[in-house]
């Protein structure tokens, strides 16, 4: 072991943000799995991991969104710039909320998992739209709350369009393209 | 750059407890520095970086104590099973919350960092005996909360009879034997 080389290699933030159903969570787990094959170090935070322990006092209304943010971030940082591979998947509507992670972290990919309204409204994968949009959930993004499409997001995906396995290796193929993990010769 | 080793690699957790003024802060930033030299990954967790961001919404009663330490234990988690040295330092004055801590993070060394009260109370770095004492600050530990000392402590270390330096080398020493960074022939 180089201890040199230790301090010297970086990790980064893959940031997913889109829409509940747009497929962010799905991704994030393949990606994840593709990357522990590689025998890389990667841990995932996603609303199932942190709402139980980190943010677990919080709700969605905006300011507590922003906060649930802010300790993704603090915990994000320290992961990223010690080599670790940091898969967020984070609704995360607010260009200036996501703006923020960028400034905080080492090498942050903003993703944006994107699926049209009506086709997230017709997966419903978790029966939360049906509910929103009878007005039994407040506060819900695209519903009764907005979401802010990135402006020059780092990696564009449609998942009404591709596969969870094609959006997976997309955003493999541009951390090996970027040098943030090694290029697989064969896989 | 092997993979497998990175994988294999495992972090640890410094845990200093003790009274306000027993000297964690201090040792904490000295053996911080002492890693870093040896271009080792090591973050420090301490009151003084976590409430301005990941628990600025909490005071000092016991519950809020216990989210505190509850959050810092998350971070520490994902910290030491990647290979970060974790040094953490806080009055934390509850042998269960402690022992929560062991139980969810890599390679955990509970650190009693001991003084007497009279001693800190002496010292008194932030003035905030006199004020406890004066009844102006509630929920002190040592004065008007308890502090339970650790029954069995991986490191004993008394401040009132060892330097911050000496301190320090302790605990580095003990990182060494139990091979949890790797052993310095010069210095």
């Amino acid at each position: 072991m180089s201890n040199e080389n230790e301090m010297n290699k970086d990790g980064y933030v893959v940031w997913m943000t889109g829409l509940s159903g747009s497929g962010k969570t799905s991704i994030a787990m393949v990606l994840v799995d593709k990357l522990k094959n590689r025998g890389l170090r990667v841990e995932r935070l996603d609303g199932d991991v942190v709402r139980q322990s980190l943010t677990r006092d919080l709700g969605f209304t905006e300011e507590d969104r922003k906060k649930n943010i802010e300790r993704v971030t603090f915990v994000a940082k320290l992961l990223s710039r010690n080599g670790v591979g940091t898969i967020c998947s984070f609704i995360s509507p607010y260009q200036a909320v996501r703006d923020d992670v960028r400034a905080n972290t080492t090498n942050f990919l903003e993703v944006f998992v994107d699926a049209p309204l009506d086709v997230v409204i017709e997966r419903d994968v978790k029966g939360l739209y049906k509910k929103a949009i009878a007005g039994e959930i407040p506060n819900f993004t695209g519903i009764s709350d907005p979401f802010e499409a990135p402006n020059n997001p780092d990696i564009h995906l449609h998942t009404d369009q591709s596969s969870v396995e094609e959006c997976a290796q997309n955003i493999l193929d541009k951390l090996e393209a970027l040098g943030y993990i090694p290029v697989l010769h064969s896989e």
